[in-house]
C-alpha cells in the first residue's frame, strides 16, 4: 500500500540549528551535523521547521540555513524547507529562493498568531499554491498555528497539483484517516507525513507515507530502524521501537519548553547547539542540568552515545 | 502479543436501552437487541456506559437494565456493567448488586460533572478498589469526566488488585501506550481497552486488548470482524474494516447530539429504540430525517440491512 | 436602574451540606447554618447547588435538604432550590415537591455530563419551562454542563414565562450583557444574578440583579456589605470590598479541588461540616491542614470569626 | 482614584493600515487616518498591534508604520509602537528605533508561535526590561500568545522600572484584578489598559488606567465619551454606551476572520483600507458585502457617518 514511487516517503528531519558564542548560525556544526544525519540513514531533512526555531530566525537567516544545508547535502537526500513568511508574497519569494537552491519542496505552516477559520486557510494556499514556481507540503500544526481541516486539505489537493503532501502534527490519527480517505482517490500522488513521533508506527500501518520526526534529529538511527521495520513487516520489533521513541519523545518534552529539551540533547549526542535565542531565568537553567543527565541516561542506555 | 488468556479482551458493546411509547424501559425489545448482538458475534456487552445514556436513567432503572440483560444473556457472553452512582458508597452498593447478577466486572466512570485532579481521583478509585467484591474497569473519558492520566493509572493498577482494566475513550495512542508501558510489567493482567471506535486497529496493534465500542452496537458484524482481521494478522483487510468502522462512527456522530445518531441507527437496523429522554427541539426533529436517511444508505451500502 | 421590584435581586447564598461522622446529613448542624446565614443577612438561600456538591447525594437527600432549609427558613428569606434530576421527568417531580415546600423558585442546571448543542439544551428547558409549578431559574456554568448560549436565554425567555431568571457562572462579563441586553426589553421581570464571586461588583454595575455566590456561606457579612455599597453608589467602598472578596474567593478555591475550600472555611467560622463524601488522598488531607490555617488567618484578618 | 497623573491613561487606538492598489502601505491615505483619530480625541496611538496586523508586515515595512505615524502626530498624542520582532536581540533594535522616533513607549506582545510557560516568558521580558532604551508595555493577548500570568507581572513590575505597564487583551476582569492587587502598592506609576472593548467600563471602574481598543479605531467618539462620562461618574450614561460598544464590538467580530470586520468598517467610515495581506475566498469575498451592509446600517444609525 504504501509503496508508491511517486510519493515523498520516510523521515525527514526537522533539525536545530547550532548557533555560536555570539548567537549567529555556526556554520561549521550546523554542516557536521547535517552529515551526522545523512550518515545516519535519515530519508530527508527539514530546515526551519518547528523544531528549528524558524520564528526566532530573521528573513535572512532562515534563507543561509536552508542554503548552507542544500550545499552541504548536496543531493545526497531530498531537503524540504519551510518557507513560511510574514504574507503570501514574502512566502512566495521564499519559495522562489529555496527553487533555486534545488530543495525538493518547500513546507508552509498555516497561518499563525491570527486563528484563521477553514475559508481563510483554504484562501492562503490556494494563492499560494497557484504561484509556486517548487512543490509545496501544507503543514498543520493546530497547537501553534490556524488548524487546516480535513475537507480543506482535500479542496486544496483537488485544486493546486503543486501541493503534494501535508505534514500533520496534530498527532490525531482518525483525522489523519480521514484526510487520507478523502484525498487519496483523486491524488495518488499525495504523501501524508505525520511529525507526531509517538505515533510514527500507527500512522504508517494505517496509510501515511512517513513523517517528520523531531525525535530523528536526536536518535536518526532509532527512527530509521522504526521506519524499516514497519515497511519490512516485522511489527514486534516495530512496536518496541515505537515505545522506545515514545520514551525518548517523553524525556525532550517533559520539564522544559519546547525545543530546550532537543537542545539539551544534541548535546549529548556530541554537537553544540550553542545557548538558544529564547532566554532563559535562572531557575529555568538551573533546571536543565537534571533533565540533560535524564536525557543522557536515556540515549546511553539506549545505545547512542556522544560522537 | 495479545494472547494472553487472563485479560479481559476482544469487542464490548455499550448498548443503548430502548425505551417504550411511555418512555419506559421496553424490556422485550432490550431482549431482542440483547440476543442479536449476542448472534452477532460481540465478545461481551456493555450496559449503563455512556451510548446507554446512564445519567438519564434513575438507580432503580440502571439496576433493571442489568438485571434484563443478565438474565437474557444466561452466561453465554460476559457482561460489563457500568456502575458509577452519586457517590463511593451508592457505587460500592451497585457494584455488589451487579456481582450478585453474576457480571464479569463492573465499569466505574471518573467523578463527573466537578472536574477533578489527579489525587482525588486515584482516592476515589481508591476506595472503591479496597471494597469493592467485583472486578472494576476504570473508564476514563475526559471530554466527560475528570481525566485519568497514566500515572493515576499505575498508582492504582499497583495498589488495587481488583482494579483490573482501564477503558479509554480519549483516543489519544501515546497515552494509551504510556498507561500499558507503566502498568504492564507489574500486572501483566490489566487490560486495555479502547472506547475510541476510530483507533480500534492500531490500539490492538500496539498493545491494547480490546474496545467497548459504541459502533459495535449498530454493524456488529463489522467490528468483530476487524477484531479478528488484526488477530490473525491480515493487516490489508483489517486496515479496510478500519476505514469503513471510521465513516460509520463519523456518520453516527455527526449532525445530532451524542447519542441520537445512534438511535436513527439502531432503527435502521430493524429495532425500535422509541424516543430518548433528552427532549428534542422542532429543528432538532426535522434535521433527524436526513440523518436517518444518510445513515440507512450507508449501513445498506455497506451490507448491514435491517433486521 | 437595579431597583426594579418585580425581580430576583440580592446575594443568594449556595450552602454546604455538614454530615455527621456517619456522612449522613448532619441535621441540626445544617438548621444552625442556616439561621447563622439569614442572621447575617443573606437575601436567600440556595440549596442543591454545585457548592452544595447536589451531585453527591441521592434523589431522596436532595429532597431532605430542602426540606429542612425550607423548614427553618420559614419564610424569612427566599429559597431558590436546585431541583436538577436525571431527565425532564424527574426533574418536574422534584419542582413538584419543592413548590409544595415554598421555594421561591427552583434553579436547573443545564444538562451535564454530555455536552449539548443550543438546541437540545433549548429543547430541555421549553419542556421543563412547559410544564413547571414554580418559576424556574436557568443555571449557565460551561466549565462544568453544556452551556445556555445567549440566544437561547433570548429564545427560553420569549417562549416561556415561568422562566424568570438566569445563575450566570462562567464569569463572562460581556456575555452577560448580551443577555440582558437581549432579554430585558422583552422581559423585564426577567431576572441576572452573577455565580462568579470575584465579579459581583463589575457584574451589578452593568445590570445584573445580584448572585448566588458561594464567598456568601463563609463570609456572609462580606457579600452583603458589598451589595449594599454597590446599591447605594458607594463605589470607592465597593472596590475595595470586591477586592477582599477576590481575596477570599482565590483563598478557597487555590491548592484543594473545589468545594474542599470551603468545607475547612465552613470549619474556621465555627461549623462542623464533616468529612466530605470525595474521599481524599493521604497527601490531600496533609496539605489541606496549611489551607485550612492560611484560610483562617485571612478572615481573622478581615475580622470574620469562628462563631 | 485613576487621577494619577505618573501613569498611561485613556483610550489607544490600535490602527489598521490602509494598502494601496499594489499591496503597498498607503502613505496618505494613513497620514488622513491619524490625523482624523486625532480629532476625534483619542488619548494615544497604537501602531503595530493586532489590530494593526503587525505580523503580516516585513521589518521594515513596520518601522516605516511608525515613522509615519510619528511624522503626522507630531507630539500632539502619545504613541506606543508595537515593537515585537523574531528575538530579543531585533525587539531591542525596533526599542531603539522608536525611541527615537519619540514615542512614549513600546508594546511587546509575549513570545507567540511556541507556548512558553511562565519562566520563559519572564525571562523573556527581564532581558528586554534590562536593556530597552524606552518604557515598555508587557503585552497579553492569551488566544494568540504565550500567557503572561499574574505573579509573572508582578516580578517584572518589581524587577524592572522600564516596564511601565501592561495592555490585557484577555477580558478576564478579576484576572485584570489580580494584577493590579499584586503591583500597585509597589509600582503606582505602573498602567493596566484593557484592550477587551466590550469591558472597558467595568475595567475603569475596578481600577484600570485606560485601553487600547480596536473599536476607538473605527467609533473614537465613542470609547472617548465612554471613557470621559466613567471618568466624571456619570454610570448610567456610561452603561449605555458600553452595551453601545459592544454591540459595535460583536458586529465588527461577528462572521469575518478578525480584523476584516474592522476593515470593512473602517471603509464605511470614509477611509480606504484596500485589500488586506491575507487572500480572501469567493466565498469570504461574497460574503463581506452583507457584513459591510450591517455595520453601516448600525454605524448609521449611532450617527457614525462616512467622513
Amino acid at each position: 500500500m504504501i509503496d508508491d514511487a511517486v510519493r515523498f516517503k520516510g523521515i525527514y528531519t526537522p533539525n536545530l540549528v547550532p548557533l555560536d558564542a555570539a548567537g549567529a548560525i555556526d556554520e561549521a556544526e550546523l554542516r557536521r551535523y547535517t552529515d551526522w544525519l545523512i550518515a545516519k540513514g535519515v530519508h530527508g531533512l527539514y530546515p526551519n521547521g518547528s523544531t528549528g526555531e524558524f520564528t526566532r530566525f530573521s528573513v535572512e537567516e532562515r534563507r543561509r540555513i536552508v542554503e548552507i544545508m542544500a550545499d552541504q547535502t548536496a543531493g545526497r537526500v531530498p531537503i524540504l524547507a519551510g518557507a513560511a513568511e510574514a504574507n503570501v508574497r514574502e512566502t512566495l519569494r521564499a519559495c522562489e529562493y529555496y527553487a533555486g537552491l534545488g530543495v525538493r519542496a518547500v513546507a508552509i505552516v498555516s497561518p499563525f498568531y491570527y486563528k484563521l477559520g477553514p475559508e481563510s486557510v483554504y484562501a492562503y494556499f490556494k494563492e499560494i499554491g497557484d504561484n509556486t514556481p517548487v512543490d509545496v507540503t501544507l503543514y498543520n500544526i493546530p497547537m501553534f498555528a490556524s488548524p487546516i481541516d480535513a475537507p480543506t486539505v482535500a479542496r486544496l489537493a483537488n485544486e493546486s497539483p503543486r501541493i503534494v503532501a501535508i505534514k500533520d502534527s496534530s498527532g490525531d490519527l482518525p483525522n489523519m484517516m480521514r484526510m487520507i480517505d478523502a484525498v487519496r482517490p483523486q491524488r495518488p500522488d499525495f504523501s501524508f507525513l505525520t511529525g507526531w513521533d509517538p505515533a510514527i508506527m500507527p500512522m504508517l500501518l494505517m496509510g501515511a507515507d512517513g513523517g517528520t520526526n523531531a525525535v530523528s534529529g536526536i536518535a536518526p538511527e532509532l527512527t530509521r530502524t522504526l521506519y524499516d521495520s514497519v515497511m519490512d513487516g516485522r511489527l514486534d520489533d516495530a512496536r518496541q521501537q515505537q515505545y522506545t521513541v515514545l520514551r525518548v519523545f517523553d524525556a525532550l518534552f517533559n520539564g522544559a519548553d519546547f525545543p530546550e529539551g532537543f537542545r539539551l540533547a544534541l548535546r549529548a549526542r556530541g554537537f553544540e547547539p550553542g545557548r538558544g535565542r529564547q532566554p532563559l531565568s535562572v531557575k529555568e537553567r538551573e533546571s536543565h542540568g537534571p533533565i540533560a543527565s535524564r536525557i543522557e541516561a536515556l540515549l546511553g542506555e539506549l545505545g547512542f552515545a556522544s560522537e
